[in-house]
């Protein structure tokens, strides 16, 4: 049974979106991510830049923020509001046809379609921290406390969102580091396992 | 660079034992599993049945009884000793040549091996209850109680060996559900990327 959706969550700085990317590209699948903000940005009224900060980043970093955050009548925040909007997104894309989709718990939003192929792709610090650099202009000290904010924050939202803890391999059907195997390799790997 | 070392760590029931056997078959590796207690057995006096009890299910499962075990003049207990022993039997093996290792924390045993692809496979509750049953003749009870059984043991000795969490998939080259993709596909993944 081929997997006609794939879903891609990543350490940040390990190159899941680039491999992503790279395998809609040799399925002919859609690749989504900044489509999913635009829409959403859409739907929501809220702005893309919004959107973006918040989607995958964290929707409530605190219990503290949680409980004190504005609400409408049936008990929805704003990022309640974000989640949902982006959650029909996601299960729109999947009925439409093949996709990848990076990021925004998309394995857990999908989680009941069997032809839905889970990945999570990390990577060595040392890995992360050359490719932040390389690609932000960013000195090994900026790249590596960023690293450690997004991956908590990932980590919090995914735990917010799901009840289950990021980057533990039963949630996903592959997990791939990219630092050991080499990009093109999850590539080819990903790509053999869709088939 | 193929790899040419490969550790197959699994939850129980998951197949990882035959996917292992099946990839060093495919590739021309040797397969080390019961060979690694013979030898440990030879070399330490123990024996087989004991070795096989201990050597991966837990080397010490509570402080107390580790408190409490006797020891040589060097303060080492007979699990140490054990522990030792594979150690070196595990490394004098990947020097000899390309093998495929299951269990006995070979993973992180050879962490510094650049050659080392670290494998764990994993799997649903029903499919490796099925598999159990079918293999071992159990009740369906009997199957859930010895995967928590089994898995808890060897999750406190990955812990106790390593100061690692097993099944965390950063520990990890390739993270594969057994059940999710099948066996066959574990089978032909694993292969692929040890080229």
């Amino acid at each position: 049974m081929s997997k006609t959706i794939i879903t891609i969550s990543r350490q940040h700085g390990s190159g899941g979106r680039a491999i992503g990317e790279e395998v809609a590209r040799r399925l002919g699948y859609e690749y989504l991510d900044e489509v999913l903000i635009t829409e959403a940005a859409e739907r929501t009224g809220l702005a893309k830049d919004y959107i973006k900060q918040k989607s995958e980043y964290s929707l409530s970093t605190s219990i503290f923020s949680y409980a004190f955050v504005s609400r409408d009548q049936r008990g929805y925040s704003i990022d309640d509001m974000l989640f949902n909007a982006q959650r029909d997104i996601i299960n729109e894309a999947a009925d439409k046809g093949p996709c990848v989709i990076v990021g925004r718990s998309a394995d857990y939003i999908l989680r009941n379609r069997p032809h839905c192929l889970n990945i999570f792709v990390h990577a060595s610090h040392d890995f992360r921290a050359e490719r932040l650099m390389k690609l932000f202009d960013l000195s090994r000290d900026e790249a590596l406390k960023e690293m450690k904010t997004f991956d908590k924050k990932r980590a919090i939202n995914y735990k917010y969102v799901t009840d289950r803890n990021w980057g533990e391999a039963r949630n996903y059907g592959i997990c791939l580091s990219s630092s050991f195997l080499g990009m093109d390799k999850c590539i080819d790997l990903i790509c053999e396992a869709a088939k």
